[in-house]
């Protein structure tokens, strides 16, 4: 079994550790919920800053000659990191609405058809909004929302749309990009993905998957701040093709024209409506820098190290307690761990209590994320070390636990 | 007429000349575009400062606890600015995607009708979003673009909904809210207001208007920084009635159910779809803090004050030379004033190479914002001085003035 010792051995080994002194973390705690709203780092801090009192305070108005690209500048940003071309995503609007403008502009392209596919462990936000969409749309959308493992029993003809999202936000399972957009495309049919979980967490190639739409978040694993702007992906081949159908006046070939009539501007920057919060996008464009410094492929080797360390300590310390629903297999784990049990909402309390930060899912997931960009590997072995005294002293029975915690 | 000893005496007895000095101005310039984006003022920093280092830094995920309310709690503060009740605003989303989700709201509520009334004049991103909002809806939906001031001749019983901005983004001109309203009302259908170009800049009373719905942003006149959220304002005996079309886990009844079918929240909330950035919120509940220090009734007085001294000074100084495009009548009147010139491009441009900062709005309208929170009665006279030295040294013709500037 792992040792204390051989986790501060392979943290000092470890080439992306110095990435940690940007963040600002409170040294007493063990931060295992990344996966729900990231740390601070230290450029976000000064880019705000900056915004406000260089730019806003001082330019004013004028300032809009250079906000007024920011959608698409911050969003090719977030292009290197899912395998994107630039021009190819734009930062606007809260995750829910951003599925629902890449819904609409997708169904558009299968006139024919009218079913919609979602996955029923979807996040409840995305089987809201999709059941929604469809329920308002001019034709008749049937949405069918299915075990995302029987998807080949469901594509057929009548299937316009499939929605999924790419790793599951309560047991971190991480979906076949290429080979479930494949499989959709096969059938006709056109593949949204939400990335909410995915986004800076592991390596995407929306390119090499011929990913259609796909949508993400800022708060995550980007560490953009609470509430920080979404992103949308359109695929060079839709754009011009697809519209916004939550068109708006920042997204128009000619804004300063004031036109009656709406024409998309070119490329993806159509689906910005109106003005996205300059100061929630700067937080989130000083979060990114952290990225320059890394990549994707090291993030992900560490990532899986991190998992992987978790897996083996939990199994061997407190062998047989929990369900362990994160998969194995690499390629089907995202950067997180889900540990079922009927007490899990007491122990989430109890680790917390303990200074280990992680959340609940209902009805009975503990979950823990685990970011490479800040986490050590003697994180992970306090974290399993402060479980282990949670489970052998039953703290999770603690009746105070009542209040339930965290945001996805 | 009035000299600049007038007008200096007029600040000195002006009781809300200590608010200016909460802001951030150039002092060598005068800044009359606050009806595009407001300036800074000092608790915005501060509040955005305390969101990133002593919320968001320290606790973390756990925040959200408090976070979780800012869109009604940072609502309340809008809604006392609009003569709404308490839960009645919630702020989120950007300003075209609010007209959105109340637009759909309202024609739920007029199933048998099939007419959509907006104005010819609007400001443009609102007939985009009406138009794409009809087109997509599930029952056939008209659009007719009409002559504001040929309402009466347009409500009729096929009208469902009546969407107007409150005061007109280019010429100022403010509508009569409750008159509209009622002959609205009286023909059965439902009113929307947009109040772009209200919101903090006059008074409102929405109760007394008997308003069913109105959006808002809060960079113009509120200062809530660039691309700060819109508000919704949906009245008391809507809620619970109307559906957001457009719905997300943070509006459910019981987010963290993680419930697969969506049940509305009590009241406004439900308006809110999914995670607002919390840092552009800060930057607004900050800004809003100097409208405690003051009323609707006594900014509205010098605004009024303000804006008839500039008409009177250019009447004066420049006679014939321009269409005062705003009433003078102070009940039609917002809080801007327009002056038409086929040279109105170049006139702007020469006035702001002067530090004059107003905007143009094409094709012939050189556009003045009035902010009673930090304007002085010499800011007018000095406009106008340089004004006055723009036309009477054809400045305007000089052919460096090539780009467009600014953002409604």
């Amino acid at each position: 079994m792992t040792n204390r010792d051989d986790c501060l051995a392979r943290d000092r080994a470890d080439t992306l550790a110095p990435l940690r002194e940007l963040f600002t973390l409170n040294e007493a705690e063990v931060y295992l919920d990344g996966n729900s709203l990231g740390p601070v780092s230290s450029r976000v801090g000064e880019r705000v800053r900056e915004v406000i009192e260089e730019q806003w305070a001082t330019g004013l108005v004028r300032n809009w000659g250079e906000w007024w690209d920011w959608p698409t500048r911050i969003g090719d940003r977030v292009a290197r990191l899912v395998g994107a071309h630039a021009d190819e995503v734009v930062v606007a609007d809260t995750l829910t609405i951003a599925i629902a403008k890449l819904m609409g502009a997708a169904l558009d392209q299968r006139p024919d058809r009218h079913v919609v596919l979602t996955d029923a462990a979807n996040f409840h936000s995305d089987l809201y909004i999709i059941e929604e969409m469809a329920a308002r749309s001019r034709r008749p959308i049937t949405v069918k929302t299915i075990d995302r493992n029987a998807l080949a029993e469901h594509l057929n003809e009548e299937v316009a749309l499939v929605e999924f999202t790419h790793v599951d936000y309560r047991t971190g399972e991480m979906l076949d990009l290429a080979g479930i957009t494949q499989q959709v495309h096969e059938a006709g049919a056109l593949m949204l993905w939400d990335f909410a979980h995915s986004t800076g967490a592991v390596p995407l190639d929306v390119e090499g998957a011929d990913v259609d739409f796909a949508a993400g978040c800022g708060y995550k694993y980007l560490n953009g701040g609470p509430g920080s702007p979404a992103f949308m992906y359109v695929r060079s081949k839709w754009q011009g093709v697809v519209r916004n159908p939550l068109p708006g006046w920042l997204g128009h070939a000619r804004p300063f024209d004031f036109e009656m009539t709406y024409e998309a501007a070119n490329g993806v920057r159509a689906f910005v409506t109106s003005s996205p919060s300059i100061v929630g996008m700067a937080a989130l464009d000083g979060a990114l820098d952290v990225f320059d410094r890394t990549s994707m492929a090291e993030l992900r080797q560490k990532s899986l190290a991190l998992t992987d360390l978790f897996i083996e300590l939990v199994e061997s310390r407190l062998p047989g307690v929990f369900d362990i629903v994160t998969p194995r297999e690499h390629e089907r784990r995202g950067s997180q761990v889900a540990l079922r049990h009927h007490e899990a909402y007491g122990i989430v309390q109890a680790m917390i209590a303990r200074g280990v930060i992680g959340d609940f899912r209902a009805p009975d997931i503990a979950r823990f994320g685990f970011a490479p960009l800040y986490l050590r590997y003697v994180d992970v072995f306090d974290a399993v070390d402060r479980l282990g005294e949670v489970m052998e002293s039953h703290a999770y029975e603690d009746p105070t636990y009542r209040v339930r915690n965290a945001v996805t």
